[in-house]
């Protein structure tokens, strides 16, 4: 965190962000849905996938580009999987709906998978796993976004930095879950060093020439980002390989916008002319684990686990061996007693929706 | 490669390997079955997972630490998810059998999903998925190993180098198959750079004392690999991840040992005394495409994405983009043609086998 912080009464901000969908005829359900997806990252400490970013939402369904009242279709069905057209309808809203589906079709088949054209961005990937979670189950989401990675070689933009969620139901333990891009870091953390004047480590970007970079504009201008493992040494053809994944699972699968064609989010990003499907695309899975093993013995088994992987030894004085989640169960803790810290900058955002909106301030 | 090579031929080394197994009296189907996986690598030039590691199967099996005649079991099932008890067979065996099993679900269910317990080491990962795209499905294989790879934070080994794998099918482009490791790299690497007296690059290894090092005998001698990304600047955490993802599906999920507990491969490497669970765990999962979306559309959206991949920009002069996959089918061009070529110490290796088996050497 950097910069001066305002903190909010969650509740506040949740029912500030319904409003805010309401107003656009989002039904009622379905915007509390949105806020729910929102407040989530706010919530467990994901500054860069909450209310920060209600302005692109508004941004787009005030310019007619989202549709307020999408009518989901499944366009192919097969006992346990299918494929979901979201009609262009808020991720935040398609993207719970379909994980719900893929819930169902655990319960019913043992596992679920869905996978979703013609949807929008869909928020922190992590708060659908633990849909799954809440019901015992093991969940996964992936989405892909729009170009900003380099694959391996490479030195131009051609695949979104398409994170990969998992869940775990525990015992007595907090849930075990991973939430990551398939890029070394997120667009999001050059834009953040960029802000505060600093240089970067070497291997989370190329410049406009495809060359090695520490200094973050030069990323911006024109350069990429690099694939998890960033160079030969470093394996970076491996972050490749789950980008890819992530983009053939959630948009060649579905048929929506893969690779550079991925349309993005921010209103005034430029877009490819050339479309080769429909929106962007999910992918969601739920496994019952019932159907594999006893439950209780799973959880115990993964609460030993947990024990024992954060008991590993560490650098005497450094830091200690986390589980997956573990930074999102501590930020929750703080921010649910103390509220959330919003930057100046979002909440003059929040400001202006509500003057434009005619809704009360947050 | 590095050393001299002898030249074999592949049909040679099948029949070889098929015969070694034969002699413990493996039946004649499984040790073909068997001889398959191996032949899989040496003919794709992943040369650590071949007929290299022939010697150490045959350790086990005369250690009697592998029964030769498993009876698989179904320890549970739902409909498109089962967990199979693999009765401590060769990974070779009871691997293929189980994601048979997985691509018989996804054909009826959409989706299958097998978790194993009760198994040894499988060959290369890359290898099941294939099995999948074959027969027009998506593949997907998982295995846990023993442990090799420092959690992101910890400085001792905790986690295998847990690989994973996946294949797509496609129209008129190749295959798409990823396989990789969930450290930056496999123990294999570090060897081979001791072996020619080379150091390594920083992010591979730590030493005895949680140290970064570049000299292959620190991390031999009491040190750990690390996890995909490395460092914190390189996010390490996401190969942890991985890493974590593959241990629990693989061993939690089907009561295999996992974590610091899984069972290793060499007969001389120390063994955990405290055991978790039966063996060591896969996790087999196949995707029925045609649940989706329509083959043919799936497969020429595919081919485009390839073709797209492809033609990214690159350093003039340097490595072009290559699709995950390339190098497997580019050693099989070329090894099907001028033979396999083997290191002198593994042509030695296997004629003591040979020898102490009493079968002609390849």
């Amino acid at each position: 965190m950097s910069g001066e912080r305002i903190r909010f009464d969650p509740e506040e901000l949740r029912s500030f962000t319904s409003r805010a969908f309401s107003h656009f005829g989002i039904p009622e359900q379905d915007a509390s849905l949105a806020a729910d997806v929102l407040a989530y990252s706010d919530e467990h400490g994901i500054d860069s996938h909450g209310v920060a970013r209600l302005k692109t939402y508004v941004d787009l369904l005030e310019a007619g580009r989202i549709n307020p009242r999408p009518k989901l279709k499944i366009v192919r069905e097969k006992h346990a999987v299918a494929t979901v057209d979201g009609d262009n309808g808020l991720g935040l809203v398609v993207g719970p709906k379909c994980m719900e589906m893929a819930i169902e079709k655990a319960r019913l088949h043992g596992q679920g998978s869905v996978s979703v054209c013609h949807t929008n961005h869909y928020g922190a990937a992590g708060y659908y796993p633990l849909m799954a979670v809440r019901q015992d189950l093991i969940g996964m989401s992936m989405t892909n976004t729009s170009k900003g990675v380099a694959p391996f070689n490479g030195i131009e933009k051609m695949l979104g930095t398409n994170p990969l969620a998992m869940g775990f139901p525990t015992g007595d333990e907090p849930t075990v879950l991973m939430d990551f891009a398939s890029s070394t870091v997120a667009y999001g953390k050059v834009e953040i060093a960029w802000r505060a004047g600093e240089n970067v480590p070497l291997g989370w970007c190329l410049d406009e020439h495809g060359r090695p970079t520490t200094e973050p504009e030069r990323m911006m201008q024109g350069g990429a980002l690099l694939p998890l493992g960033s160079t030969k040494g470093g394996s970076g053809h491996k972050g490749y390989c789950i980008g890819g994944i992530v983009d053939i699972m959630t948009a060649v699968l579905s048929g929506a916008n893969w690779g550079p064609f991925a349309i993005p989010f921010a209103i005034d990003s430029p877009q490819s002319e050339k479309q080769v499907g429909k929106g962007i695309g999910h992918f969601f899975g739920a496994w019952d684990v019932e159907g594999f093993r006893d439950l209780a013995a799973f959880k115990s088994d993964l609460d030993a686990w947990i024990q024992t992987m954060r008991t590993t030894r560490h650098l005497p004085g450094g830091p200690e061996v986390q589980i997956p989640g573990d930074p999102e169960w501590a930020a929750y803790r703080i921010r649910m007693k103390e509220g959330i810290p919003l930057q100046v900058a979002v909440v003059r955002d929040l400001e202006r929706i509500a003057a434009v909106l005619g809704i009360p301030a947050p």
